[in-house]
């Protein structure tokens, strides 16, 4: 079902890998209401290929950047600019990478020189896109950006190691960052806390298979899905929400109030 | 602007006073995007007369009901459920009162006999509401329930004395009831947790008018209009936001996580 | 071990009941840094008789008081005094119950007569002791009050039904006494949010057993016991915690920010 | 006043740079409660040699570390060991520098190397400490580690910059940190969010005066100072508090859940 919530708006879309991704998801259902979008992913992505068959299905261009560079982050912009003939309504963050988590590292091994690449990658990332955006005024007067996060911010989950850090740092550099684009162009920035999804970047956790049910058990609504998400990023994206900024926003069925539920009780007495 | 979010679904609206009520927005936003609607409120807010303006431009008719009373809640289920010939689909909650705020009482000098007519009238209402839609089999698989909120529930405000603590209970019992709700009918109950606004209610704490403009340079997009509210409920009345619950929503302008604003210094420092 | 952290200090101390409950621990710890106390329960609770032998142990007066009634706790203030010819410098408030509970009625079966009494006795009467206390003036500078809470009061837990709503009511009220009595009389007041804990009041939440081994597998120090509950309530009420106020604090091994430990999930796939 | 809290108990103090700093205050106030320290801080703190007043005071042998190198850290552990024939039983992390805050720069101007640079010393130096400590098993069970935030981890504070989101890193560190040393050792992780402070450290933000008026304004119980909080460091690193673990503790007056005084309406009424 489509609403032209996002009518005449565009947008770029970070993070798309294959159909598991919910980056990939949030585009489809960008242009389904409406948009046009620019899709940008790491150049190690780009070569894994599947990305063009949602370019061609949102009749969209691909822009490379690797997040980590701040010249590859002002070419996307000034070809950004240049494709739409000005500035972007909307931008969706799903970048994420610890190779710490990768190697199933205990957090109380950690490599510094992978941490510091983790946390280049999953939060500093944004920041360098919004620096970037301002110097380039590439987002329009009240414009929304989004970022993918996880209640590992919040709360230690077992495996998640230095994503819970990034996390944490992505959601502050959301806040704080929110704050400066709002007071000098309304530009609002939020985070959206997912339930654990099964895409390629969350199967890579160690006992992914345990901890996803687990969070299926725990949460009175069951685990929020990749379309699902998809949704409720459009709503920010919308005018509907023009007041919303700074939030981390919990999109989990319930995960995150649920003290304990009486299915876990049941399960762990059998 | 309108989307028809909400065609074909069923709702009601609570505590539409006039024309400044955020549920008179949200009763003709809702109305906007397709929905039907019931409007409801305590028998002397309906003697003032407004209401029927309201309910003529909506089609919808008025049921009135004192919230304290199990016995109007539920005569006002079973004659929605008459009118619409099933259950509704979404509920607003704007109802609080307070009479040690009215009588500009200070914290410390409470009435407990008026504290406990304040708790019933502004929290528990929404409890009875729910415990009788839930008896009643009032509301659809997947439907959403709003209950309008206030940051006092989290901080101290100055005269806002016992409606923060009623805030607070009305909150806890959006997530404790979202969890029943959610188990069993796939129910999602939420607060959003709005910017004061210029209502009748919001009128009459003490030092509003200095109050709100505090918020208002406190925000880094300002205070949220009750428009901009209508427009937030909404997108959590939709099928977009299904996963959404549990959850306390601020919807503020970025109010809730600005530690303070270089606005506010300066002004201080004057 | 004492440390005479509590030396030369006047305290009252509410609900203690039998050897189980926390406030009889924290009332024989605090003798033991050297204060002097009150103690004081509901008539109810007297009757029982096993309160004798803790006044006798801590050689303290027994005053009884019906906390949901003015007369009672002005009564209680104008006795302390004359007692202690003065003021107090710290304050327990370990007192809950819940009908709905106890009844094991269901959260969307409650009654609201019963639910009425409970918000009285478990979260109302913490503001009446405050209101008492500042027209007895009955707390000395810098004073220090302590509540005793549970996680309900922030997210769901099957079983516990209105405490949750109370809890959450009694750690806001917390908060703006806390703020009224700070300003004005340099008082503090903090709840402490205690891990689930074997005592009388515990064990009548249904399932409780369930309940506390889950809670213990799920922190990575096990649950807080009540002898460590009394330990901490003895820092707060000392000297070395006199700017920490309108502070709800965990007690409870980690469990607060824990999401899931591997024991847990090993336990659910068993 | 003393009360041996720390008597027989061994401790690492980081940070101590002249007589303004908390870990100063900190140090004197761990040996006053008789236990025995090692003090550590930066080569070039060092050169400044003040510390070594201080560590005449307290009889403590100076150990330089640069906390951006794991070689130093593990030398310290190393020596520190040595020195105490064991393992320590608390640790005072106070370690903080943004070059982006020193030279001025607007958040959405900052210099990457800057960053990286920061968070390293700022963030990833609690990290670097805990690792070694578990490497070299030199925390004694139910040891106590402390590191000092600032709420700035959790709002937007202007001229704050980075070290916003370092600060809400340490705190994801700690937590994290903390499940990880709970489970195998019994020792508990936490952070003190402290209310500004008139350090050398806290000096160095822009606009440093206005706003630590602003926050004594805005706190019930006024700033928090550097004694108080050494006072409240005491209490956690003694045996009172063992089930106090992974939380961020506000020391702060009641700043963080004050929504506004009536003292700064007033004052920007003016």
């Amino acid at each position: 079902m489509a609403y032209n919530l996002l009518k005449g708006k565009k947008g770029i879309i970070f993070g798309a890998l294959n159909e598991q991704s919910i980056a990939w998801k949030v585009a489809q259902r960008a242009v389904q209401e409406g948009a046009e979008i620019v899709l940008s992913n790491a150049p190690i992505a780009l070569r894994m290929g599947e990305l063009n068959k949602l370019a061609e299905e949102c009749n969209a261009p691909v822009i490379g950047a690797d997040v980590t560079s701040n010249d590859d982050i002002n070419n996307l912009f000034t070809k950004t600019k240049e494709h739409f003939g000005g500035g972007v309504d909307f931008i969706l963050h799903s970048i994420g990478m610890s190779i710490n988590v990768r190697k199933n590292i205990p957090y109380y091994e950690n490599n510094y020189d992978f941490t510091h690449k983790g946390f280049d990658i999953s939060a500093l990332s944004l920041h360098r896109i919004l620096q970037a955006a301002m110097k380039h005024d590439a987002i329009n007067d009240w414009g929304s950006v989004v970022a993918l996060s996880y209640i590992a911010g919040q709360r230690y989950f077992p495996g998640y190691n230095d994503m819970a850090d990034n996390k944490a740092m992505l959601e502050s550099i959301a806040r704080n960052f929110g704050y400066e684009y709002g007071v000098s162009k309304k530009v609002r920035v939020n985070t959206i806390s997912q339930s654990p999804t099964r895409t390629t970047a969350g199967s890579g956790v160690k006992g992914f298979d345990g901890f996803i049910e687990f969070a299926e058990k725990m949460s009175p609504l069951g685990n929020a899905d990749a379309n699902q998400c998809a949704d409720y990023c459009i709503t920010l994206f919308s005018d509907l929400t023009k007041m919303v900024t700074m939030q981390n926003l919990f999109h989990d069925g319930g995960f995150s109030f649920t003290g304990v539920t009486q299915a876990v009780i049941d399960q762990m007495a059998k």
